[in-house]
């Protein structure tokens, strides 16, 4: 099965269109044809049964024969992650932890971080292709911000706010933090030079929890991937 | 910290050497001098701790003070792993379960694989790589197969196999498999193109548990990733 993506102002029912890229992929690369039916997502939860009405280089469109809604995953992990200097390391983290489970991303500048320049739409595409390729109705927006205060700024209240922090050793970290039955999880992963003394007192006043990932030192975006994947299946 | 590498031959107690790529990072990226203390592993469970004896390009030379044996993981855990086509993706993959704790790994060209050429000392590089930032005592061994018969050929008869199919959804294979107290695991984890028919049969032949990684599609190197995380915090 192949999940195409198109914007909500593209469908309008009984008929939605696919971008010029979509339907290249469709035309040139799957090699479909009028007739065939293809499953296209508004990436907001709803996946859309079609058939192709028609089809060139240019465009797709097709007319919708059903209409799936997907619930939205319990509990929302937002994954905040500082600056990667390697620009491929940061858009496989965010790739890896969209297809398991991520559902928001805030890169953000930290204080230690080199000052690079981020290229959100490159980052967008990477998730883009991600939630496709798992599958997933919803996806996960990216946002870059210029500091950690700015990132943290409109957390919702009822948020738990988990931190990883590698520079502590195993043994001194609450090894589970309380958030069972938190419906919102942030998780904050240190950017590569490790948080500044400003951004862990900020984390502290936002009563963010430390978790340790265990033994080994892990890489930044190995760090995001194992996070999300352990928060999505329960181990915090 | 920082851990070295350096191969046993090169190590006579009380003194040791390291080769001149590892000289030149302790010496143009470090700023190390003659006198600094230095961490250095054999990838065997040995752990150096030294003092700088003499320094440049070309080479290190270091006096042992100390000697720590690490003790090796249990289960040990390799990984199986069909080629990857994006070569980056695959040294990814290795990088990755080196970090989250593998031990070992065999790439093995599947019925189904591309002819893509691999070139083995760029994985062997990326393991080593990994393995030194993640300030592990024993490096992880790579080998490359013709075949998934080849790769399982010297399987341990008590070893537990896994393998994750994802062609199979969720609901049709176990969940839990019984490898309780096994020292030693396989994870198998198909190809792109997935197992042929022949492999499948192998694997059945082999005892081998179907373990699923979950309702989400991923691709080889996420669940190459995800498995190794999971069975190594002792999910299965």
């Amino acid at each position: 099965m192949n999940l195409f993506y198109t914007e909500k102002s593209r469908i309008q029912p009984p008929v939605l269109n696919l971008d010029n890229r979509e339907a290249q992929h469709a035309a040139k690369v799957l090699r479909l044809r009028e007739g065939d039916k293809i499953h296209v997502t508004d990436g907001e939860g709803r996946i859309y049964l079609c058939e192709i009405r028609s089809l060139s280089k240019n465009g797709l469109s097709a007319e919708i024969t059903e209409t799936e809604l997907i619930a939205a995953d319990k509990p929302h992990i937002t994954v905040v992650l500082g600056l990667i200097k390697k620009r491929d390391r940061l858009e496989f983290a965010l790739e890896k932890c969209t297809e398991l489970g991520a559902n928001a991303f805030i890169v953000f500048r930290g204080d230690h971080s080199e000052k690079e320049k981020v290229r959100t739409e490159r980052l967008e595409s990477a998730v883009l292709s991600a939630a496709k390729q798992s599958l997933r109705a919803w996806l996960p927006p990216v946002t870059v911000c210029g500091s950690l205060d700015e990132a943290l700024e409109n957390v919702p209240e009822m948020a738990g706010i988990l931190m990883a922090d590698e520079t502590e050793s195993p043994g001194n970290v609450n090894l589970s933090a309380d958030v069972s039955g938190r419906s919102e999880l942030i998780l904050v992963i240190g950017p590569e030079g490790g948080f500044s003394e400003r951004e862990r007192k900020l984390l502290e006043k936002l009563n963010s929890e430390k978790v340790s990932l265990g033994s080994y030192r892990l890489r930044a975006e190995t760090a995001a991937i194992a996070f999300t994947d352990r928060v999505r299946r329960g181990e915090f």
